[in-house]
């Protein structure tokens, strides 16, 4: 309740300083014209007319107005008045987009109307509001950006000049906000990814569709060979479908519905009519369906890492965070009633492993997503089965220490799961890994399996996602290390840098004892002074700096550089290997 | 010449025999009407329009007849006579279709026919023809086949019922068809991948989507491992690029007009328009774009393996051999002029490597596709470049003791280039591998790398291809093998059978020594009788069965069955993991 409570009071105070920056607006450009002003997460933005365009320069002189009113401590009045007199008052100011809110109020049958005022600013607006200016703390809110809106996000409509602010109730927060824009702009994915060299685009190509050089390939496959040889240990085998598929297969399944204009269709002169996939688990369905299945059989888990495609809107892609085709790492496994439990518990041991690998299992929670009881008819399969399923998944929660939490009406339609939720670089929640019972797809599809009695029974279909896409996924990683990756996964292991040419010959000797041991290993020999290569070589956040001189080369030693570790070390090259090989094998 | 003159005779005999079948057929159904009986690679058919529809029983007795006929030897006589003799001839007879080519033939000016007349059978025919039907080897041919066809392969017309022969001119040559064919039916991939459950097809994906299983998605994996490891030992590095793109890019690299009504498009109620790629050229001419490049960087090399798109005629699509998508295994060498020659040579060397593993190797023959020399303006580039380049590739030729067959007019638009052409199993030659020289990408991509005075040059690409698609290089194996991969390659590679259940235990045990090991192994302990299950799994060419009973057990041994080897052997559980081990690690 109490944190309810504050978060309302920090939206008043938001809404508030709204209100201030329109007067201190008003104060700069007289004529100006009022658009609306909301609080929005963390701050508030306004819209308004203005006789020029704004410039960044014009933040900080706002600022300084906003300070004064502040400090004058004005009272925000309200006052309850007729349309009528609210329509002639705005009129004489010329304020036409208030003129419009009024008379849509109209519209809705409204007889009166609320206004605000404080000093001699009058807004039209149904608050609440804070008691008075001062409430607002000067030292904890700014001007954060400058950029242009639509008035009521029509694009037939006036564009307005809108100013982004953001307000906190204590000094410290406003600082803590700033330090955390300052990282995630240092941390932001495409940022670092062109820095590094993961990931490209081009024009040719298109927005939307990156192309991965090299080292982001390295990551990819690093990342798939390890969420495969996981999943391998728990019985899942690799398939392959095609992208393609007629579009029946997805009206059977219900995507098509679902997606509905986000798919992708293909043609060709030649009259072809396909779509592209925008899910993985009907083809699955298709090599389940394709020999006759005894109980014996099960559980049958197929996994497959392939393009799944999504006809995004073309002004929203951008980076990695949104493409066209995200490549999914995809599972499900095909089983008896009886064997549900086990498979739930195997695929929460793989999501545990995985995470725990990169570190990040912990910095998580767990939803425990069920049907709305109001109304199960929403859903598809038997109540029972529902009892049965929502029942399992509270008991695998607690023999796993899972804590998880119950949400009511978050079930999928065909069955109910379990989300983990992990946090970005930013502090905000994603939703990656999930494990989900399905009772309708296999039924949908006529599948079945022959029990001990000869009967056909339809299987029930797990699905689970570890990493969910590899680019989203990668987004996270970058964002989230930095670019500073883990060995393991690190595109370039280990830099040789020999101090000057003459020692370029052992630098490839040692080259060459690594590469035997597939170690991701280059020479940075390339004419540049040594501080020179060895600071570009940290730039690039390589994991081990290994220097090589006149020493190093008499005694078959390398020189060790740390990164993030100031002290240097020296060891034989064959120490250094054992080191190495270890820390990618433990992927610590 | 003496090979081109015994194929004409073949060709006769062959178009000889079609006529004897004719007479055959007439003498079984008098008011048959002939359509034309060309001969074909093999031997032969002819069209017929009969009272009924044939059975296959009908083809032993036109056989018999034709063996009479040929007994008889009744010598074929040509006449020539005039267009309207003929026609009153035919109409006659009711031959409307014979009717219909006279017609023709008028129509294209011609005054007289010929006719060729064996005892009463008389047939419309430009010959030539063999002496007599005697020369025919009674022994030596038989009819195979009969299906429908349109007449004049037109749809609208009449359908005829075609009967198909084979004629050789020694009985030897039939017998050596006969098994050849009876061979083939046994390695057909469609069969082999239906009984060793390596893909499948579903009509709710539709024709031409192959879905492959965990069993075919382990020889995928398994050679996409082999190649790029033998790549990457040549400084190949993977890239991975989005399978859409604007049709802009593939305009500008000539792919668009090349592939025409070949490209699949790709739009979305959104207005989206993309096609997917035919060709991974292209989109990595764009990797190689998003950095500056100095002439210190290259070679540029970048492999990749993903699907690249083909709209095949719906009618055409069957099996693996042809597809909408192909799963290509392509790379790319952007280098400098002084490189080209390195290049070209490891390239040679990853093939020679790679089919060297896989036993093909000595299997090949090489070209050295040329310039037309009488048209070189056909071809795109310098003069000069294309006499360096393809006396060049002549040096690596003789440096490498390729033997490379000069083929003047074969080569690419863009450069010449060396074709290597294997032989699949029944004996047809294929080509897989290629390097091709490419003068013209870089520019019409504007692509440069900066050279040592600070100019901007274009990059000379090199093209290869190792094992061309996934899925054809699939049939091609399944063939060569008849199912029996090499170790390396086998979905399962030892299967572990328990003499009874009592030994299910100690089977485990040994599955988990060598699962440690990541060899694939399954224990089959279902149920059945011994021998049931040994059977089944040498039907399923598993390269080792290892059988454990109480003597196994009380050894910690097992004992070892070779697939296509008669003799056991009792190895430790130790011994035979070293075994496997090594044999996995050499290919052999």
């Amino acid at each position: 309740m109490s944190t309810k409570k504050s978060t309302n009071n920090l939206e008043l105070l938001r809404h508030s300083t709204a209100h201030v920056l329109a007067a201190a607006v008003l104060e700069m450009f007289p004529e100006a014209k009022f658009g609306i002003g909301p609080a929005i997460e963390n701050g508030f933005y306004y819209d308004f007319e203005l006789p020029r365009t704004l410039i960044p320069e014009d933040l900080p002189l706002l600022e300084e107005k906003m300070k004064e009113i502040i400090k004058a401590n004005y009272p925000f009045e309200k006052q309850e008045i007729s349309i009528k007199n609210a329509r002639e008052h705005f009129e004489k100011l010329g304020q036409k987009y208030k003129v419009e809110l009024i008379a849509d109020l109209e519209a809705k049958g409204e007889k009166n109307v609320s206004v605000y005022k404080s000093d001699s600013f009058v807004d039209l607006c149904s608050g609440p509001h804070i008691d008075s200016t001062g409430e607002i703390n000067p030292e904890a809110f700014a001007l954060t950006k400058i950029s242009g809106a639509y008035w009521k996000s029509d694009e037939k409509r006036e564009q307005l000049q809108r100013i982004y602010g953001v307000v906190f109730a204590q000094k410290k927060e406003l600082k803590e906000y700033k330090i955390g824009q300052e990282e995630a702009i240092k941390r932001d994915h495409r940022k670092l990814g062109k820095e590094l060299d993961l990931f490209c685009f081009s024009d040719l190509v298109g927005p939307g569709l990156p192309l991965f050089t090299p080292k982001g390939t390295i990551i990819i496959d690093e990342l798939k060979k390890a969420v495969e040889s996981i999943c391998r240990k728990y019985g899942f085998e690799k398939v392959s479908a095609p992208s393609l598929a007629k579009i029946e297969l997805f009206e059977i399944s219900g995507h098509a519905k679902k997606f509905g204009d986000e798919l992708f269709h293909v043609t060709s002169e030649k009259k072809h009519d396909f779509v592209l996939k925008p899910v993985q688990c009907p083809h699955h369905t298709q090599i389940y369906a394709s020999k006759t299945r005894s109980y014996r059989d099960l559980p049958i888990r197929y996994m497959e890492s392939d393009k799944q495609y999504r006809a995004e809107k073309t002004g929203e892609v951008g980076g990695l965070s949104r493409v066209y085709a995200i490549t999914v790492e995809d599972g499900h496994s095909f089983c008896r009633v009886d064997q549900v439990k086990d498979e739930v518990v195997n695929m929460v041991k793989i999501i545990k492993d995985f995470y725990s690998a990169l570190g990040l299992w912990g910095n998580h929670r767990v939803c425990l997503s069920v049907r709305d009881y109001d109304h199960p008819e929403k859903y598809i399969g038997d109540q029972k089965d529902w009892d049965t399923c929502e029942k399992m998944l509270q008991e695998v929660s607690d023999e796993m220490n899972l804590s998880a939490e119950k949400q009511e009406g978050e079930a999928a339609l065909y069955g109910p799961k379990l989300d983990f939720m992990f946090k970005d670089a930013t502090g905000r929640e994603i939703q990656i890994p999930t494990v989900q019972l399905d009772f309708a797809t296999a039924k949908k599809f006529k599948l079945y399996y022959i029990n001990e009695k000869g009967e056909k029974i339809s299987p029930v279909m797990v699905h689970r996602a570890i990493l969910g896409s590899y680019e989203r996924f990668m987004v996270l990683l970058i964002e989230h290390f930095a670019g500073a990756f883990p060995l393991w996964l690190s595109p370039v292991q280990v830099t040789i840098i020999p101090v000057s040419e003459k020692f370029s010959q052992y630098a490839k000797e040692v080259e060459n004892k690594l590469l035997e041991k597939n170690i991701r290993v280059e020479t940075n020999d390339k004419g540049e002074s040594l501080g020179k290569r060895i600071s570009e070589t940290e730039k690039q956040k390589v994991p081990y700096i290994l220097v090589v001189g006149e020493r190093e080369m008499n005694e078959k030693s390398v020189n060790v550089r740390t990164r993030a570790v100031k002290e240097q070390q020296t060891l034989s090259v064959y120490e250094f290997i054992e080191k190495v090989e270890k820390e990618i094998v433990e992927k610590s």
